[in-house]
């Protein structure tokens, strides 16, 4: 089925602790497309970029399947470039630059034959723009996922809460969790988002891995794996919601069952994200790849029961 | 088997965001101890009191089946006492007092009875009195633990170094064993650790869970669960040690499959702990809840497999 996702196009650079880079392909949704073009096609991208986008990137997702056509290019701007910085821990990350450029009066246009997607991600972005977004679907999509965080909920939270209360799903880190409801067990900041309306809660914990709530009683856990090189966490959050999302929309379902291995997918593509800058490990990326990383989850968690007497 | 348990015997004054106490039972070993409690026989505790620790204690530990032959009462001297805030994050704790009273110059002595115990673990003390206490073992164990934390590294490491090169088990928390090996990638962290003897880490996560290391290629992940109160998580880790140590004595085995088992009735137990302050939580605890905390971890991670084509 197809899947929109909406978001920022970029141009980063990056700072770890084990290398930098001064121009690496960034952006919400470039990473989450990218990832969810390895599970389901088309992906119909809905973004802005400037002048100095490089065209073999624009080719290069096309031949991946990834749907242009929503992708707006304003040729008296650049396309928005944000730096950053990682502190030993790799936990801290320091904002160096947040450059808006193409994104300044940004309005998304869904194309036509947009309108009618099953499957919708709003990407991180103003939740004015979310909602204006989800207002050009001409019919109900079967699944709408939100991602946003802490700067939203700092300085347009009336419009934050307003499109959560029209999405399915909504993911956020555990720290935004806690913000954004006031509640310090995640149990209880999930149970108050699906009050408001997402009947589905994901709180991403980066390395700590992800939490799935689905009704009170029924929560997942997907970790993360314990990798050998954490190169760069930038986009993780995003190719971890393109995994989850592609999955979902190739195979159609939103179960409990379907949820849980999306999740899964998801934490395989972020766990791939991770070893190099931005996104760039999934430009090389084949499909046995994460069919054999999501194995290694099953490994990493199993166990046979002993129960007490 | 039987199973020694060394380390302090405190009282503890606890602040945390929820509420205060002036006084609690703290100290590793008493948690430890109390937590193996559930599931073996004799635990052979290795400690020392002052004159003000409670009898009505100490009568009840007897019940529980706790051997109090190796605890020193100094009638000199009061008990051990801790005193800590924690943040509102739960996760930052700022130590306000640390009265060593009773463990001025103590050394361990285990009675004669306790040097064939099958089962050892040395919790959180001056790694020189952990070798010490190791010393007077007549047989070699099945299974030695370690616990420590960053005040050995700091203070101690030679000593410390030496203690971690005789035991089949290290236990520590992320940081720990980030700043113990250098190492950022806990894989790497850990296969350092096992190169200097411990065929066995397990790097504790608290509400994020716990990784199991045995061979490069045997990594097991327990995540915590996501609980609705978290109290306060003093002596979670202690207890969380406790509840691996008395399952692998219950069971006589050390291999992956018990080892597995083990780490997740520790991490059963460390769910209890967090509900009421100290290891409250424990005195009133049955085995049946036990059951079915640790079917509950079966819930979280359990799926079905949806291998990608």
């Amino acid at each position: 089925m197809s899947l929109i996702v909406l978001g920022t196009v970029a141009y980063d650079a990056i700072e770890t602790p084990f290398g930098r880079t001064d121009r690496v392909l960034g952006g919400a949704a470039y990473h989450c497309s990218l990832s969810a073009s390895f599970f389901t096609q088309p992906v119909q991208l809905v973004s802005v970029i400037g002048s100095d986008y490089e065209d073999s990137v624009l080719h290069e997702m096309r031949e991946r399947g990834i749907d242009l056509s929503g992708v707006e290019r304003r040729s008296d701007q650049k396309s928005f470039f944000w730096a950053g910085r990682y502190g030993n821990d790799m936990n801290t990350r320091e904002t160096l630059a947040t450059d808006l450029n193409a994104l300044i009066g940004y309005e998304p246009k869904l194309p036509e034959e947009y309108r009618s997607a099953e499957f919708v991600f709003l990407g991180n972005l103003d939740p004015v723009l979310q909602s204006k977004a989800l207002d050009q679907m001409e019919t109900r999509p079967v699944f709408v996922a939100l991602d946003t965080m802490n700067y939203w909920m700092d300085t347009a939270l009336a419009p934050l809460m307003d499109v959560i209360g029209r999405v399915d799903m909504l993911t956020v880190n555990d720290e935004e969790a806690r913000q954004l409801t006031g509640e310090y067990a995640l149990v209880k900041a999930a149970r108050k988002i699906r009050s408001w309306g997402p009947s589905v809660v994901v709180i991403k914990k980066g390395e700590h891995g992800a939490l799935l709530f689905v009704e009170d009683e029924h929560v997942f856990f997907a970790p993360a794996l314990p990798l050998e090189e954490v190169f760069d966490p930038t986009g993780a959050g995003d190719v971890f919601a393109g995994g989850m999302m592609g999955y979902l929309a190739s195979v159609g379902k939103v179960d409990f069952h379907h949820l849980k291995n999306a999740v899964l997918y998801g934490s395989a593509m972020a766990s791939f994200c991770v070893e190099q800058f931005g996104s760039e490990r999934l430009r090389s990326l084949r499909r046995e790849e994460i069919r054999e990383r999501y194995l290694r989850f099953r490994q990493l968690t199993n166990y046979e029961l002993e129960v007490l007497d």
